[in-house]
């Protein structure tokens, strides 16, 4: 196959009117698939039926120091589940307070306190003329919706594959004391699927921060989330890397269970050093006599240690790994000479993230709407949603049947085609 | 029996060392009971122990409408869970929002939401000089830490048999526009177990407040929490009084299943106006994907629907029942005629409220803790925990064994009796 760069005016016209036809038959099918969200399939969740009854009428509910977990009472978590998210994060359980189904909302409040309360000592983030976080991108879209619903400045930071522009972050850090944080997802990223090298996470470790209540928002939500059984990613343990070079309190780290059982009924936990735990703590007392208990209990006695967690995410890469490599099979097949795009090969999390040639992602996207496959919206993956570039589109392979992502895939590839000879007969018209 | 205030001092001080000797008996004893927090009893828990295997491996997990409640999605609730939470705050399905396990948490967020966005339109309240509650007094401490934490100038209005004193409601409402809310616990009001009047919520609906943004925060906690089969109080449904007096949005309703199943492990809902609930959900799309919908289905299909949980709350009510009662015996067996004290004969909720001589509440709360009976903190039922007469003390019948419930009930009436001798005797000799 020839690059697409290469063909000639008469070639792409011709091109186009061939792609053009297979779009119209493809519209032609009704196809009504759904590529948007990290969501797991059927196949996985019927996996772990046995999860709903774990627990049951005639269970033991007390924790293994007889605390009632029907009751009232331990606001920060039942001891072996903090044991057990410890050993999720590779922290020790005493950085541990578990919360509730949503790591999300951990994060969500986490800011909303800083901006009413202050962290730990320092000036309510509200009173504030202006609060600026650092925004690696691409990046998860839910992330950059909570700080844009709080008014917070968010400002671009590319992504590599080693992690962010660490020479940026650390002039805007360690320079700016509005910089008041940033978002991560350190391992198998959102949506790229890249891992930060333990240089990136050193010099995250490293920081001199501008403002003292600088936090780094370290969204851990594929610790454990590996395709393959060896050779998966390793993330150095950040915690300890700040521990060590003085700066024990910058991270806040996230983590839940929510793709490890189920999504919206698993549980979250934060780890962080003492004292801002302690701080956490003081507000969370207010705010809630403590989350759901029994589904933390169920948590243990169906998984009973961390290795049985990562033996049952080896169940979900068995699922997901087919996926996965299908729709890479399609890209390298049909996109693989044609220079009209490139790919990310992660070996865990959820996402593969594909980059269109300049200006072509949202017309990508919108002619796979058309056609009945719904992808998550172009830009999503930038702060205010505005892909500079317009290129960048994050593929979830999980939640179709392999079926259906085949179809799918074929479908994306050729709304990529045409989009780019479109684009390429623009480009020689102007 | 005499009444107290008429013993002569040689009387009293024969009583007083009566009293000291009983007393000292008591602390030799060497007492562990704990009467200080609305928990359901064991017996309770062991009640409803089916709930726990409603769902298991081989449950049909989805709703009535298909949705898979295992996945993400549904973030205001299941509509089946709707109806029961609307049915149980007796309004339609369509003015409720379903949460997590904690209607303390949707109270908190719904004041940190107006203190950084602001109510609807509003200024945020962070924004402003002064923010204040009204807060009806005796009250539940965990309202009045909310509004403290939030630095919010808490305003005490007397409650009474009908209700808080409607008069300084509206001289306060309707004339300060930095009064932003008051809190109620309208039927079955904790500690004293009062249930507003139809007259007292005709005059909330038709308040004029001051402030576009003053709300109610109507915290229907007990609202089929009776203690008998029949006679239980009725509550006039405040949503649509509201409608009718032209104050569609003046409130926010909140309940919960945390005493209806297990506490921590129940689910809560808000119940407010459309413009309200639309509010809400801007921000809710951000915060959350959505509260545990598996444990919502759990009460579904272990109650079908109000009936069931009606009929359930009435085993409940069986195990409470005989607690207060009891206590009440005591109380008029021992402090009847003594003129000492009065207290509360509620037919519903978890508290009983007892007034002692002013000055004498904390001694008595102090005394009770020495001889191993933990009561509520005296001042706990007032803002700022200062009760100004030092004379409310809130017992909390359900938690300990009928049996414990007795010995501790013996002692808190020798506390009382005790340190109300010593207070005559202190008048007298000053």
């Amino acid at each position: 196959m020839k690059a697409y760069k290469e063909l000639s005016e008469s070639e792409l016209l011709a091109l186009r009117e061939e792609l053009n036809k297979e779009y119209e038959e493809a519209k032609a099918k009704g196809l009504k698939l759904d590529m948007s969200r990290g969501k797991p399939s059927m196949s996985q969740l019927d996996m772990e039926r046995d999860f709903l009854g774990v627990i049951d009428a005639d269970s033991d509910v007390n924790t293994e120091g007889g605390v009632d977990c029907r009751n009232y009472g331990l606001l920060d978590g039942i001891p072996e589940v903090k044991k057990l998210m410890a050993d999720m994060l590779g922290v020790s359980d005493d950085m541990i307070i578990v919360f509730g189904n949503s790591s999300l909302n951990i994060m969500y409040d986490t800011i909303a306190r800083a901006m009413i309360f202050g962290v730990i000592d320092g000036t309510p983030w509200c009173r504030l003329d202006k609060v600026k976080f650092l925004c690696p991108a691409p990046g998860y879209d839910r992330h950059f919706a909570i700080t844009e619903q709080f008014g917070i400045e968010m400002v671009t930071i590319p992504m590599g594959e080693e992690g962010p522009d660490m020479d940026l972050v650390e002039k805007y850090v360690n320079g700016d004391p509005a910089v008041k944080g940033i978002w991560c997802v350190p391992k198998y990223s959102n949506p790229q699927g890249y891992t930060y090298s333990d240089e990136t996470v050193r010099r995250f470790a490293a920081l001199k921060p501008a403002a003292a209540d600088f936090r780094i928002f370290w969204d851990n939500a594929y610790a454990i989330h590996d395709l393959y059984e060896e050779g998966g990613d390793e993330l150095l343990e950040i915690l300890s890397e700040c521990e060590k070079a003085g700066n024990p309190d910058m991270v806040y780290e996230f983590g839940s269970t929510s793709k490890v059982t189920f999504p919206g009924s698993g549980i979250s936990a934060l780890a962080s050093s003492k004292a801002n735990l302690d701080s956490i703590r003081k507000t969370m007392t207010i705010q809630t006599i403590g989350p759901d208990k029994l589904n933390q209990l169920r948590h243990v006695r169906y998984f009973k240690d961390i290795e049985g967690m990562k033996s049952h995410m080896m169940k979900h890469a068995s699922i997901m790994r087919p996926k996965f490599e299908a729709i890479l099979k399609v890209l390298d097949r049909e996109l693989g000479d044609a220079g009209i795009g490139s790919w990310t090969r992660p070996r865990g999390g959820y996402f593969i993230s594909f980059e269109s040639m300049a200006g072509c992602a949202k017309e990508i996207v919108k002619k796979c709407k058309e056609a009945g496959v719904v992808l998550t919206g172009a830009g999503a993956t930038y702060p205010y949603k505005a892909d500079p570039n317009d290129s960048n589109i994050r593929l979830a392979p999980t939640f179709p049947s392999e079926e259906e992502l085949s179809v799918a895939t074929d479908l994306f590839v050729l709304c990529v085609k045409l989009t780019s000879v479109e684009k390429l007969l623009q480009n020689k018209q102007e």
